[in-house]
């Protein structure tokens, strides 16, 4: 069933999709997305629609029993994701946010891991109040997400599962198709390269006998390739590749460029990955930093700055 | 090196704690566990000391490589842990609730998923106001978690990695030890039955080739009877056993109860494991239900009850 060239065959999808737990909440999910594209291409009065960009965030799971109870998790604490939202917001994007459950949320980052316990006391009248050290970064996490939340420039949509990442990363590219050139898609996720297909997978609970555990996991197919060809064509396409070995890193990169006919691949090394990217592209590879004369600056910046302008530039080719 | 009759053997047990990274800040979680201990150890006036209680709770997680991108996960809200920590409480026993990163908390259980951007608004004056629907569920996790904190009756230490829970429960276990019975294990973590040992994990990120991904996974040495046998001899031990099939359930849990020579075995069912559980002892099977009369009642209510009633069972045994 695979191809020769290692890219996903049309049987490979199908399976993928005929043999993955139904989604729930497919409906809701299918009303929200077309209120919210209907709302964002509509004019937004100087004659221009508002782009819209998929920012896909955190690590998927691959469930290894079907009544799940063990499963392989992709480390993603969904930072870049939650905070090129963020970014995105600002250069006037709406943002559809597919992210891991429990992941890193946009305008939420500044906070501490327990933010209700860490940063609220009670006062004597019983009323709840911010502590002083976390006024700051509360304002921010309520106040500017409800905002973006009620401007309808942000719609936030969870995954847990590989399985649900990708029925859901489908319905948005399918939705995003009629805005052309002017949808975006910033792969940041961490999905797994193998899973364990839903049939083949035990019902019950891995039985810990007296020996070891093998396991056999096959290649997740590759989406992206399927992304462009037919879910949305058009759009302007972002991935990207972490390593934690950096001599194989920008090779890599450079081969999914190719690959999965990106626009742009940002490469990333584990360790590193908060100080600087290298941004792959079929005819240069230009090396993106934060600006480390400003305290509390971010990579996603200058990151975010860079895929508008050549956002813009595919746009303007597109209509020539 | 595995003996003969399945449980662990002193090389096994050397050879997994040699061979674990190092655990971060061991220093200082030894000296909050020798205050806490000591705070709650003196005689609290009446001539008799508070019981010490050390919950476990939450999923631990396995590495596949070292620095980390890829782990397993087992499947665990922390619900049961962290709910039995609060009858705990009121049953006036020191808890240290040694919880998975990210698991549920004491006094959370009914906040939704995103509290601080479902619970809070900003009122004109840019003040923070919790909304009325929440106002209860927020002033139980912020009021009653500070003040167990605050009086000393709740120590919070968490982990993430198989190897970060084994170690800090040895560090416990051994710091309880001087309470003799007085002290319990309640142990509802489910823990990895299988991991990678770390010295055999591969370095750098697994690529994926273009074949299956085969994974050898030994099993993790099972602690159980060297807390009972080593560690704290004396103290009063229950451990969890979770199955997705009834069939197979008890058999198991009564198999634990032997083999580990815990004092109870709390047999549960993935599907109704709030609404019931059983209680595996020696001469008996105890089912424990939660009060379908009165609603939101939990199982842990009666399930704590009667661990208590045990555990002053065999503290006055112990005595005479």
């Amino acid at each position: 069933m695979e191809s020769t060239n290692g890219l996903v065959t049309d049987a490979e999808i199908k399976s993928f999709f005929d043999s993955a737990p139904p989604l729930r909440d497919r409906v809701g999910i299918a009303n929200k997305l077309k209120e919210f594209i209907q709302l964002n291409s509509a004019s937004q009065g100087n004659g221009s629609a508002r782009r819209v960009v998929c920012v896909t965030s955190g690590g998927t799971t691959v469930p290894l029993e079907q009544r799940c109870v063990r499963y392989i998790d992709n480390f993603s604490s969904g930072h870049r994701g939650a905070t090129s939202t963020e970014y995105f917001i600002k250069a006037e994007y709406a943002v559809i946010f597919l992210y891991r459950r429990g992941s890193c949320q946009p305008y939420c980052r500044s906070l501490p891991e327990d933010p209700l316990l860490e940063c609220f006391e009670f006062t004597n009248g019983s009323n709840v109040q911010v502590r002083q050290s976390c006024s700051e970064a509360v304002r921010r996490a309520i106040n500017d997400h409800h905002a973006a939340v009620a401007a309808g420039h942000l719609l936030k949509l969870p995954f847990t599962t590989i399985f649900e990442y990708l029925q859901i990363l489908q319905m948005i590219a399918i939705s995003m198709r009629n805005l052309g050139p002017h949808a975006m898609f910033y792969l940041a996720a961490a999905v797994s390269d193998f899973y364990v297909p839903w049939k083949d997978m035990a019902e019950h609970k891995i039985q810990s006998a007296s020996g070891p555990l093998d396991m056999r996991l096959v290649q997740a197919p590759k989406m992206l390739s399927v992304l462009r060809k037919e879910w949305a064509p058009m759009a302007f396409c972002i991935s990207f590749k972490l390593e934690t070995d950096s001599k194989i890193l920008l090779e890599k990169a450079d081969m999914a460029l190719k690959k999965y006919k990106m626009h742009m691949v940002v490469a990333n090394e584990l360790v590193t990955r908060n100080e600087e990217v290298i941004v792959v592209t079929a005819d240069k590879k230009i090396p993106v930093c934060r600006d480390k004369t400003q305290p509390g600056s971010d990579v996603e910046n200058p990151l975010i700055e860079l895929l508008v302008e050549k956002h813009s530039a595919h746009i303007k080719d597109a209509d020539t």
